[in-house]
Formats: structure tokens, sequence, C-alpha cells
């Protein structure tokens, strides 16, 4: 009778124990569709960070600019070196506006990859306009590696660009 | 007394499932090391390529250069249009070759994220030579997205660079 009792404790305890290891499975499985809803609401936090970052251009306020930069972040931008940190990002454009630039457009095209890296691929319109010259349109595309900060936001942490235009 | 053998084997199987979720706990803890070594690992994946993209750009091979690249690779270079798609990779790089580009060496600066895509920075130097003209050498940088494909191989699926040279 004990060995009875024995047996069916034992099939019971080992059933919870399969039903509480499938549950683990389920949940696991039931992440990927998380994730893919994830993408949609980082493209979406990257696209309100782009507003932000025309919104600091047409102000022409380099600090706020940078500050949507990650710390170390790079910057590879045409007919320049590579650039590297924060204070260097704010420097580069700073001289941006300094060199007439007045609007910068970003459109996301793609975002791709998981976890606290994306890459965003986009189009960018840039009017630029020296002093005393007529304002002159480029046109391009970039590459943006965003990094998902410790509190939560999401920054540019690699940023790369060219023009479409042909060589003058 | 059949009351203290339900107990003893309900703390018993209880103490076992305790066990066996610590177990899987410990196995996902201990993922990361192996993630960290997956990136080395990446890296010397992604510096082999190269060296075959170097390869394939000293002989003028669009076709084995742009094997490369995954199927559906965005390539963004400058003065031009995104480009989609390796056919269209191919026609460019053919395009490059007519024009005189007789070598590309490429170095990797740093690889980053996880998982089946990886972004590398790195430094380019190409040298064109169009025909009857004296060499010139093209200073730059890239950021390529390496996306791993079903055979394991990790080929470039997104490409832009630019020129570190000042404007003419």
């Amino acid at each position: 009778m004990k060995f009875k009792v024995f047996c069916t404790i034992f099939v019971l305890c080992v059933g919870i124990s399969l039903i509480s290891c499938n549950g683990t499975q389920e949940q696991a499985e039931q992440e990927e569709p998380e994730q893919v809803m994830d993408l949609a609401q980082v493209r979406q936090s990257i696209e309100e960070a782009n507003v932000k970052f025309g919104e600091a251009a047409s102000s022409g306020d380099a600090t706020a600019l940078a500050s949507l930069y990650t710390e170390d972040a790079r910057l590879l931008p045409p007919n320049s070196e590579m650039i590297q940190g924060r204070e260097g990002v704010e420097a580069f454009w700073a001289g941006g506006f300094q060199m007439g630039i007045k609007e910068i457009v970003l459109t996301t095209v793609e975002v791709m990859g998981m976890g606290d890296m994306v890459c965003e691929i986009g189009k960018a319109v840039v009017t630029i306009q020296p002093e005393g010259q007529e304002a002159i349109e480029d046109i391009g595309k970039y590459v943006v590696i965003w990094k998902k900060t410790a509190d939560g936001t999401w920054k540019l942490h690699v940023d790369i660009w060219n023009t479409n235009l042909p060589l003058q």
C-alpha cells in the first residue's frame, strides 16, 4: 500500500514537473512575437529621436543634437576622419551649423536586428545656406546603429552617411 | 504514516524540481561568456571574408565579390542612389572595375552586436588607376552589417562607406 501511495505521488510530481517544463518552453516560444513587436516599438522610438534630431538641427543646437548620441558614439562623416565620443560629435555639428546647415530631415527606410543594438537605414535631406548665399539641398542616405542605454533611451551609437549627388 | 511518506516524497520532488529549475537558470547565465567568445569568432570570419573581398577586387571579379553579399543586400555607395540585391551589387562593382579600381584593402576596427547580425566598423584603402593615368589612393571608412546565412556563412548585408579625403 505504501508503495502504491509512493507511485501515485511520484507520478503526480513528475507530471507537475513536466507541465512546469512545458510551460517554460511555451514561454520561450512566445518570446518571438514579442521581439517582433519590440522591433516596431524600437522603430517608433528611433523615429521620435529623429524628430528631435531635426528640431536640434533647425535650432542650430549642437549640444542638444550631441545628447542624442551615446557617450562613446562613433561619427563617420564624409571628407573627415572618424570621430569618437560625444564631445567630438558636438564639435562636428557645431562646425556644421557654422558652415550653414539649416535643416536636416531624416526618414527611416528600414530597421533591422534585435537586442540592445539595432541598425537603421535611412534617407537624409540636408539644407545648407552659407551666409549671403543661396540655399542648397544635399540628398543622401545613412546607416545608424542605435544602442539602448541604461535608462531605456535609444541613442545613436554609430552614424555614417554619404551623398546621393554625383561628384561635382 | 502514509501522510509522513507523502510529505517526504513531496518535499523530495519539490527539491528535485527546484534543482532542475536552478540548472536551467545557471545554463542561461552561462550563455553570456559563450556569446562573447562567439563575437571573437565572428570577427575572425569577417576578417577572412574581407581577405576574399580584397582578392576578388584585385582580380577585378565582380561576380566573386557579389557572392560575398546576401541575396537582398543593400549597397549605399557615395554619389549614388541606394542599391538593393546581389545583381545590382555585382553591376556596381563591375562598373567600379571598369573605372579603374585595382585594389581594395579593408581593415576591421570594431565588431559589435550579437546574434545573427553584427556591425563592423572599418577603414578602407582603395587604389584606382583609370587607363593611361597615374594611380590614386582613396582612404576611407565603412560600416558593414554582416548577416549569418542559412549555411553558417557571414555575408555583407548592408554596406556603406565614404572618403576621409577633403572635398576637392
